[in-house]
């Protein structure tokens, strides 16, 4: 779908953003920066998206001379606070409690550079997750599946209790994966 | 996550709806039935694919004597209108065009007999499902993929192109692949 002489670098550990990538049917080399990923104290949430995908992209361009190189990031807020990955399963329970029965918010931000133009796009999505109500016993039998533990909020919804927890999305279901692939893919159009 | 003592069935032949049960960690066996799909005239969406559903169940509960028999139907409305599965790769073109920088509707629909308990339940769930622009070349692109032939509106919201032609949604995202799975599984748990 994407042709390009220049070689794609996906700056980025997540797996899942991998397979979004693969699904572009893009042929692409991925490798992991070390970057904060804090949100600082009163940061709008689309502000530290942004901020945190460019952090990212400044640490990939000093490993990377020549090609298209893309970071990305993913946040998810509560009530207008930060949800990190769970620390230990105690935290992933109080989490996913906080989020049953209620709308967050999960912002998915990407930065894209070009090393022959200097171009650079940076862009971020906003989607409207509800979740419905959760059971105790329901919670606790995800995070036995150790699926949550890497997770922003503690929820792929990808996963197998994830697709079951979710009861609607205002928005692009790919941006809660970790990528919003419409906007992404018309982003890289436009830098190759 | 969910257990019962009767058999489970799926009374259909999509591979997408299979594929979401077993998302649900459900054993079942599955089978097809052949019934009429049309919606008639002047009929409304919500109330046609419940209908549709329901005489699938009907001719299901011939061919099983005990379990629990699912079915389900979804339709996709533009405009008020119906989109079928395209009869050639003209009226996938034409469909997909007509999709493109608009809004349509996703109706799906399951229908879920107990024959143990005679406890009947059927809903729907409707979402709003948004098309960026899509140029000639991509739509040309999509359907040399073979991919919209089978599909109805021509397109597959969990394929590799229908993934990028989808700016955003409003419902559920399950119910635009075949099957809303956070409200079905709930059903589910009712019925057994």
């Amino acid at each position: 779908m994407i042709k390009t002489d220049l070689p794609i670098y996906l700056a980025s550990k997540s797996p899942r953003r991998r397979k979004l990538l693969k699904q572009l049917n893009l042929k692409f080399k991925s490798f992991s920066v070390e970057t904060e990923e804090n949100v600082l104290p009163d940061e709008k949430p689309d502000k530290a998206v942004l901020r945190i995908a460019e952090e990212k992209m400044f640490a990939a361009r000093k490993k990377i001379k020549s090609g298209i190189i893309i970071t990305a990031d993913t946040l998810v807020f509560l009530d207008g606070k930060v949800l990190g990955k769970p620390v230990n399963q105690t935290d992933a329970f109080r989490m996913l409690r906080n989020l049953s029965n209620k709308t967050h918010q999960v912002y998915s931000a990407y930065c894209l550079y070009n090393t022959k133009t200097g171009k650079t796009i940076t862009e971020f999505v906003k989607t409207d997750v509800t979740f419905r109500k959760l059971t105790d016993q329901e919670i606790s039998d995800y995070i036995k599946t150790g699926s949550p533990m890497d997770k922003a909020g503690a929820y792929g919804i990808q996963d197998d209790f994830g697709a079951v927890f979710v009861d609607h999305i205002n928005g692009c279901y790919y941006n809660v994966v970790g990528l919003p692939l419409s906007k992404f893919y018309h982003a890289l159009l436009r830098i190759i």
